[in-house]
């Protein structure tokens, strides 16, 4: 029997944008844009690599997937991100008016739940969808960090 | 004798990018970020053209801006922008830890004011600079907007 495509799998997509981001030493948060069980948009932060903040997993994922649409509402989409975004991606997804946004760990002090961003009225948020693994890459990604400085 | 480099000149160049903006039928913002008197990125708002949510004159200024600097903080500069920015703009702005950032008019209802969106907290936040002329400029799209319609 085939495997269902649920939040699960979606986000081990994420997941592996998040180690694509890792081997670049970037700080490893990946994310992918779904429409009717189809990936349409895949990213990792590249805030080192291009030298710019503006550049987090969500918001290459929100331009890629509208690129691919050819509009720039992201209608009946779900983006998945391994960590809950933060003020600027909350904001960016807040105008995208996309339909769900599901994230893996929980960022207390940068995301934007206690910093109280507010997403689209229509866009459903979830949370803590392999919560685990999200928050063990980016521990990883600390710790080989403070090893090489 | 010369005129001094003051906020008024250049929100004034800020403005002729809303301008850019308008002439393409863009939602008329404009912004250009300014280190020690030079102005260092122009842009404007292309949300429509490049049928990106994330295009604001703001996002792409703070990265035409970095890429400049060789660096993505923003340190010593100044960002004039002709509208207050909104969540994921000063989002944006929160990441570059900018040093200033200098509005025209405000925007009640989707401003970072509002919407209690954080500033790092080196930034020093200026609005109603050309605030009368950035609101018109606006007004005066919707209007055409409204009567193409």
């Amino acid at each position: 029997m085939m495997k269902p495509l649920d939040d699960t799998y979606f986000m081990k997509k994420a997941l592996q944008e998040a180690e694509a981001a890792l081997e670049k030493g970037e700080i490893p948060i990946g994310a992918v844009v779904v429409i009717k069980d189809r990936i349409i948009a895949r990213a990792h932060n590249l805030t080192e690599t291009l030298n710019d903040v503006t550049a987090h997993a969500e918001m290459q994922a929100i331009t890629a997937a509208a690129n691919f649409l050819g509009g720039k509402y992201l209608k009946d989409c779900t983006l998945y991100v391994t960590i809950e975004p933060c003020q600027m991606c909350a904001g960016a997804l807040y105008w995208s008016q996309i339909s769900r946004v599901v994230y893996g760990a929980r960022d207390e002090q940068r995301g934007c739940i206690n910093m109280k961003t507010k997403l689209h009225p229509k866009t459903v948020l979830t949370g803590g969808i392999l919560e685990k693994e999200a928050s063990e890459i980016l521990k990883r990604f600390f710790i080989e960090k403070r090893n090489l400085n």
